[in-house]
């Protein structure tokens, strides 16, 4: 009996002190990781040449071509030990160089307004198109106004994105139906164009695109797009109460190519035990083309990159492969992540985590995991090691549009959540730059995917 | 025995209705009140007013007795019972109108470098100071270099801020005393002037004043001192490495006047049941001259008056007293702060909970508490309300500068405790201005608040 009770308590202090012998080595690393993001990292510089040299690169853009060479070139230069492209055709969309809008209150009493085509919008006619507006806030709206209300006019969608949302992905989530399904909708009931209002929180002269759809719908059915600036979006809904009958003008010249050949950017370090295992880190590499697309997704594509640099540098070796992807068209299409998808399914890759970042290069707040009970609770047990580091919030939900391709029973898919009040007022929009991003809360994001690669890793996953 | 059981169970039930109704009841309020600061604040409005029409705002200065009589106007505008002027003598220092500085590598070979007077320095002569430099980091190097390399030399403090730490306030609390402390140091050892590292984790051009202070040192053993930028520093630092021999020049006639006649604003709500006992918000109305003071602390200061307003707002009665407190001369000498603590102290002034703002108008964290186990522990309880406002860091600290002074055994001291990452970017330099204070993050500072205040009535603190 005693030596039962011996035995035990030897066993117990064995578990104790492999237990705090872990956790001091895990503390360790994650520190030596924070420090080399905060003192010696490449994100901001990576960034800067990205948004300031390459600039915004639109899918099947010749910036989208340079960019998947200087990222290239840029995994090169960290020494990994495998770089390749992945070959995907990509939808073609260019804006064109006229957009054109006003309110005319009566004949030749007109007020400019900030306008912007959506992407994947059809143009206007040459000589524009001028009509009453019919305001509506949502679909059912639209439905319940019916053909009679609506034929032959602009449909003026204008629902705002709800302020009182912590979150404002959320608010945006509430909203985005207008500006994807708008057009389509519409044009059942004979609209000749659609007005959106910008998907930001914030009211200003800044209209904001982003992708729209025409589903099925044949060609000749597809009536334009366009984005309004909130604050001419209030003014145009004072205006119409006023006067239900002003006319709105809107002229715009995008236009739809042919599907262009493009490139998923990855890159690899063997896993020294089970290379097989891949953990993998991911942004996407093309961007709208207003701005520079430095939140969305410059940011998260420099911190993949460094990701895999700074976890070289640390003094640790990987039992899994880890591998960086760059997908290409994220925005308009997904095409990337559809064709990485694809092969990886064919080659039955085992992707065991995917993290991807995509909400901006804003301070971290924490991650959102989409994965079974077991796993989650297994990450769960990690968050007392980001504590020290300010990243508390550990929420189940969706990760990011182009890992969410790779969902299965098993893995773990993963999408860094940065605070999200300032992302809609640059996102899709020409606010969208490299001045707003600040360095230490996009090398606070870098370290804070390192530390979840680091620890996914060491506890095996 | 059957009916003590039942009896048990009844009051279990009970208590646990009254429970979940009061659960139910603080949910709703605290909604309430971030909608209201999200939807319909005024905090934005009136910091643009505060930062663009009145401006920087030094204790003495013309501007701070402008922002003296557009707070007490403001106050006015909510409604409150009460609202009055407490009257304080501060110090008056100004910049004056020429700061210049440049490397000498070799006569006639220089290099202007931007720098600025620190807050309370004396000017240099007015053709200027030109010698040697000698570069430390610590005031142990310092001791060690002793009067014999120091005398007749311009020493340069260029410790940085470790950009390492994840809470900048401690990076700047570490490196605080070259700037508060340098030049009653360095004149010890006969130095002719200090020229201090900018207190950034950015590499910039922009140099950052603040306070320092000679301590006892007779008038004419003290010697001028001023801050050089980030990129400046480490200019000189590099040519100095290069050539320990160049010479620096130095030229500011900022002075000191005497002290002159200001205030602190306060305004109140009485309570309802226990007007005697006080729940103060404050923030300090003096800025420093350079940028417009909106982060430091102009975000304070209108978030404090919001939050009278909001709670004025929402269908809640407070028992208790709000008050709001704008101290003048936080800054360069607290004697706002201090003239406030005596008045309390001779009044016997009961104040429960002190709340500051003054950390920059960013997203809110959490806050740092300054109490007692048992009061720490029932705030404590309150931080499950928080939770869905991403409100999670509660902490034993420091609180803030100006309500320390209030500090005894009973009461609550917080401090607001904002994501701290830009913070430093413009603290007490020319980039402070209201374009870097984000709309949402600043209400949602507001709404924080005004959710603690209504906590600390509710529940009795």
């Amino acid at each position: 009996m005693n030596k039962c009770i011996y035995l035990i308590i030897f066993f117990i202090l064995i578990f104790n002190k492999v237990y705090s012998q872990n956790d001091k080595f895990v503390n360790e690393i994650i520190s030596d990781i924070y420090s080399v993001s905060l003192n010696d990292s490449k994100s901001y510089d990576w960034l800067e040449y990205l948004s300031k040299n390459i600039g915004p690169r639109l899918s099947g853009s010749l910036n989208a071509e340079r960019s998947v060479k200087w990222t290239k070139k840029t995994l090169e230069s960290i020494g990994l030990d495998s770089i390749w492209l992945q070959p995907v055709m990509v939808p073609k969309w260019v804006r064109g160089n006229f957009e054109y809008a006003f309110i005319e209150s009566s004949p030749g009493n007109t007020i400019n307004v900030n306008v912007c085509a959506l992407g994947g919008s059809i143009p206007t006619p040459s000589s524009g198109i001028k009509s009453n507006v019919i305001e509506v806030k949502s679909f059912k709206e639209l439905e319940s106004l019916g053909k009679k209300n609506i034929k032959n006019k602009i449909v003026f969608f204008n629902r705002p994105m709800q302020k009182e949302l912590i979150n404002t992905f959320e608010s945006y989530s509430n909203a985005v139906n207008q500006r994807y399904d708008g057009a389509r909708i519409a044009s059942k009931y004979g609209a000749l164009a659609v007005i959106v209002r910008s998907l930001t929180l914030k009211h200003d002269y800044v209209p904001h695109t982003g992708v729209m759809s025409y589903g099925n719908i044949p060609i000749k059915s597809r009536i334009p797009a366009m984005a309004i600036s909130t604050n001419d979006a209030d003014l145009l809904s004072s205006l119409l109460n006023l006067n239900p009958n002003l006319k709105f003008f809107m002229k715009q010249n995008c236009r739809n190519f042919p599907d262009v050949l493009s490139y998923n950017v990855i890159g690899e370090i063997k896993g020294s035990k089970k290379p097989n295992d891949i953990i993998l880190i991911g942004a996407h590499l093309d961007s709208w083309d207003l701005g520079d697309g430095s939140h969305d997704d410059g940011a998260g594509v420099v911190q993949s990159m460094d990701v895999l640099r700074i976890l070289k540098k640390i003094n640790y070796k990987f039992n899994r492969t880890l591998r960086v992807v760059l997908f290409m068209n994220e925005e308009n299409g997904q095409k990337g992540a559809i064709e990485y998808f694809n092969i990886s399914k064919k080659k039955k890759t085992n992707h065991l985590i995917a993290i991807e970042s995509d909400a901006g290069g804003f301070t971290p707040r924490g991650f959102s995991i989409n994965t079974n009970d077991l796993k989650f609770k297994k990450i769960l047990s990690w968050k007392k090691y980001f504590e020290k580091y300010q990243v508390h919030y550990f929420v189940r939900g969706q990760s990011g549009v182009d890992i969410e391709y790779l969902k299965n029973e098993n893995n773990v898919l993963v999408g860094l959540r940065p605070d999200s009040q300032r992302y809609f007022d640059y996102h899709h929009s020409s606010s969208d730059i490299f001045e707003t991003v600040n360095q230490r809360e996009l090398e606070l994001g870098t370290a804070a995917i390192a530390s979840l690669v680091f620890l996914s890793d060491f506890f095996q996953l």
